[in-house]
């Protein structure tokens, strides 16, 4: 399982959350990811965390000021890349372009989907993972997988159907070891979790219980 | 044989096209469609052509000012949509949304993809149809089944694998009835056409050509 | 004053509505205008009633598919255009562009700003109106005159000290003739209004309400 | 005069290029700005350089995946940033909101505009200064101030005409000092410059001879 922490927009401080999910990962040998802002790149980076973009533009090198280059993300640190998240959603067509851009400059790439049937579409493209998110559940208290098990076990058909190559990770409400134990169970090789953690009083607590059952 | 012309923006007069269509549909039994923009749909419908709206939104009934609602296009005589042309490209889940909008008002759906990968992507959605339109083609004298024959076929492979039962459409450059022989050859159920037609000297004349090997 | 209808997406019969209007506008020798969808613009112009449009793509004849053409919408028998309102705002060089097209098609404009800043931003570029619709208030029962008073006496300060020619509307909230009333006493020569009309059980007395002061 | 160089998405070192600026403007005294991609930034800031963001989202600390947040950008080291550059241009709300944003992380703003109609249009907003760039002369040989004096005038003109507190850069084509010396006789305060730094073979020898008339 990977556990992929994504810091969004919010108001913490990224190279303490950096050095706490290194500490994690370290100490239990499971992978953990932290996803900071583009700005934020570099300082997490240098905490040796598995770092990740939050996103990069559908364009190569040129005249696109005010895009987040996949090349520059992998300058900065970044191993891997979220494309298409529900707050940052793309067109189909700059998501298949951010995809080449992600490959271009080595990153991983892990695409979101609100949906079964969109995972199966975003799955034909030949990502790394995709991630189903239902934009309902975002940043509520109960997980997405308690809260809606079919969802993923649809998603990983959908997945699986186009192109069982594809792992499928899932989000929504993630917050502790149970809650990741159950998303493995419904076939799902990772979670993606931001509240759960970055707004906890003790982030390194809560990494320690997600990875607890890994 | 599914020929379908695209008005797009173009300086034409969208019932003149529409009534030589509709003419040379009743005349040589083979489906044609006319697109126009949203504010011509009633007039084009009236004529009693199979009218095409060329997009609409991803939404419902509700405060949505500016918006292409899928009943209201109903309304005016459409009996399908075009979706995610490619100059009107859409996020994933607005294509994902706006073929719920299109289905809710009993609009039959081509989703518009730019190569194979994106046509196995929005086939995972269920439309009716796609349609593969290479952008480098579009507009030119060269007919995708001639210029690249490969991008029709494996379109054709890419929705197969993902669902049999989805139509495939190809487009740009087509032009002539030797243009649309070719396309059926290689896999393709319908053509999407645009400036051939609008742009021609002779609507009819070259609509008349467009049917005559179906 | 100016009293505009925007039927937005809403659930409604766009004609019975535009008829209303038209009778209520003949009766009271007020000014009132219906803007519906693009696709019911010639419906609703059939009616004899002012119509505008919601909103106008950047463009000018070409290669725009699912584009608002401004001459589509006005040989549809539209006068007027609405340009970024609230649910369909607009790039700052589209809303310039939007104004070339709705000039070069005959179209009188009125571009929406959410406060006075904006007012005087959109005012530079010397559109026939501005309309000040605090976002918040929107959809509200409680008129913007009232709730706000301040930002409609700025925003028709900030208008004049750009362009004392452009006239300013102000909306959100307005359902009743005392709305206007007190729209016109703070500087406002027209009100946008939307569920205030388009959802009551009987337009034409909301209507008759509306223009009394006048 | 202040020289902000842009480093767009271009295939070049950023901290060579930051190097040489702070070279220049150490020894010549002149202000001289660079603005990487956003994850360059601390690395750009680390020269000691006067270090520009390229882009800053419209929002505040929260759920917002792949943003480019003002307070990041500002924390990375940014102390100013461009606005609405022409290859990343924003809703007109959106502008307004980014200068909010920008505002409170302490970043100085510029907003970029088309023609002098925009010029005046976002000089309402109330920024620090506004960058006119006629889009079609972007990226060429002549500078704006040979090719078009008029537009840089008429820029400055407007934009007194709104706020006379508010700076007029001007950029496009703007490769030597002559150039910097000519936009300063039509009454700009800066100049945005990209490729003519970026892609020069010798970039120091390009921003001292920027700065020589200075």
């Amino acid at each position: 399982m990977f556990v992929l922490v994504n810091l969004k927009a919010y108001d913490v401080d990224p190279v303490e959350i950096a050095t706490a999910a290194r500490d994690v990962a370290e100490e239990s040998g499971a992978r953990i990811g932290v996803a900071p802002q583009a700005a934020h790149l570099p300082a997490v980076a240098d905490t040796g965390v598995e770092t990740w973009a939050q996103h990069v533009s559908a364009v190569e090198h040129g005249s696109h000021t005010g895009s987040t280059l996949a090349e520059a993300v992998a300058d900065a640190g970044a191993s891997g890349t979220l494309i298409n998240h529900s707050e940052k959603r793309l067109k189909l067509a700059d998501i298949d372009a951010a995809m080449d851009a992600a490959e271009r400059a080595g990153l991983e790439t892990c695409v979101c989907a609100n949906n079964p049937d969109q995972v199966g579409a975003v799955a034909a493209l030949g990502p790394d993972a995709v991630a189903v998110e239902p934009p309902e559940l975002i940043g509520g208290d109960v997980s997405v997988a308690s809260a809606d098990p079919d969802i993923v076990e649809d998603a990983v058909a959908a997945a699986n159907a186009v192109d069982d190559a594809v792992a499928v990770y899932c989000g929504a409400g993630v917050s502790t070891g149970e809650d990741v134990d159950a998303a493995g169970d419904l076939g799902a090789e990772g979670v993606l979790l931001a509240s759960g953690v970055a707004k906890a009083d003790d982030p390194r607590a809560v990494l320690e219980d997600l990875v607890s059952p890994l």
